[in-house]
């Protein structure tokens, strides 16, 4: 009954012509006209242009970003589930975290048109560079997170699957793409005359498989642990987190 | 069509008494009758008892882990966010990790008789203890998992909600438990003959609220940085990361 009234009273609101403006751009992304226009508004809206509202909380696209960063993770968790049926966990997250990275969201952003939306105070990118530098990927999320509050997980599952996994990403190619994170980490810390050492620490039997434990030294400060079923995917290991820890 | 088939199969498909039984354990945990109840038998198997498959692939639970790690947390995200419509994304953030730390869910697992269904192999328990520490919560996210892939989200949300938050969490309680990282940081390195030192780093003015940034140096090396609104909630932050490398 509420849902319906309040169809009803979207059918014979007025919409100011930025408003309809939006509904269009919303509707193309999409697919589907948005019931609820004050969702996705509040999903573009950068914290640079906050609204100020009780309690001191100031009303951002922040919380929307929490609730999307779930839900796509949800989402991605299940498509890589039932796409990739005898790979396991460890392959499953790695990949996600290709397709979720800040990166990879902000770069979906702006395929999808939505860096032309969001909202925010270029004044203020320079007080805090931080906040601005992954400005789309987060409107990205929160896009996700009134998309879900606005048409439920259905609807949201099959807008993140079909527009934009389907559209914007090349399975193989991310699969394929081998991310050497030691590599990574031995070339930063050359640039930083800083010496990488990486040591096995233990080697056991488990049912028909080794299992490896090793640990990485920079200058000679132990940094991270690392395991796998062989030498060389324990340091990669290791050495992912290494370069976590570093943000390299 | 295919579904339906499913149903009538199920419907004459004859169980062993020791299904029966798990059918029954399962009814009384999510309050319906699993259709696929080899899902949740997969569920329950604890790696120290994984069976070969192909390409080297072991099947165990920890692919249906992986799944349900994801569904409880955007499942429990929009419960958070619901229920505290004014609070910001870091609150949001910090009690859903309390929900869903492995300690929580272990607990969780024993409080609806999830302990009793595990099926592992105790005997290897001595060469890989760290497997065996979460065996419980780790069955807990896959058995949420297991419930997603045989009822849907919209089943699975009310289980998690229903069955699982409302029963045996007190959120009050949750919110009220002050995880103080930094005197958790400080009683660990005196145990282990550190020293631990907060620097401020800058303190910025953003609109109408401060900004500070710290960073915690143990035994003078730099470990993690924090930022927050206070000094105390940039510490606590920084105390945090901290906490989380050390894993104190």
């Amino acid at each position: 009954m509420r849902s319906l009234l309040r169809h009803i009273s979207n059918w014979f609101r007025a919409y100011s012509p930025e408003e309809k403006k939006l509904l269009t751009a919303i509707r193309q992304i999409t697919g589907k006209k948005p019931s609820n226009l004050q969702i996705y508004q509040l999903a573009l809206i950068h914290c640079s242009v906050a609204r100020e509202m009780r309690d001191g909380y100031r009303e951002s696209n922040e919380r929307l970003e929490y609730l999307g960063d779930a839900i796509l993770g949800a989402v991605v968790a299940e498509y890589l589930f039932k796409k990739y049926p005898y790979k396991d966990e460890g392959f499953l997250t790695e990949i996600r975290s290709r397709i979720v990275s800040r990166d990879s969201l902000n770069a979906l952003a702006r395929k999808i048109g939505l860096d032309k939306l969001v909202i925010y105070d270029a004044k203020r990118s320079k007080s805090s560079p931080q906040s601005f530098k992954y400005i789309y990927g987060d409107a990205m999320e929160a896009f996700v997170g009134a998309v879900f509050l606005d048409k439920g997980f259905r609807f949201c599952r099959r807008f993140i699957v079909e527009k934009l996994l389907d559209h914007h990403f090349d399975m193989d190619e991310i699969v394929e793409t081998d991310t050497n994170y030691k590599s990574r980490l031995i070339e930063w810390a050359q640039r930083n005359n800083r010496t990488v050492r990486f040591e096995l620490l233990s080697e056991r039997q488990q049912g028909a498989y080794k299992q490896f434990k090793v640990q990485v030294l920079v200058n000679n400060q132990e940094i991270a642990r690392g395991s796998g079923y062989s030498k060389k995917q324990a340091e990669q290991d290791a050495a992912r987190k290494a370069c976590e820890y570093f943000a390299i």
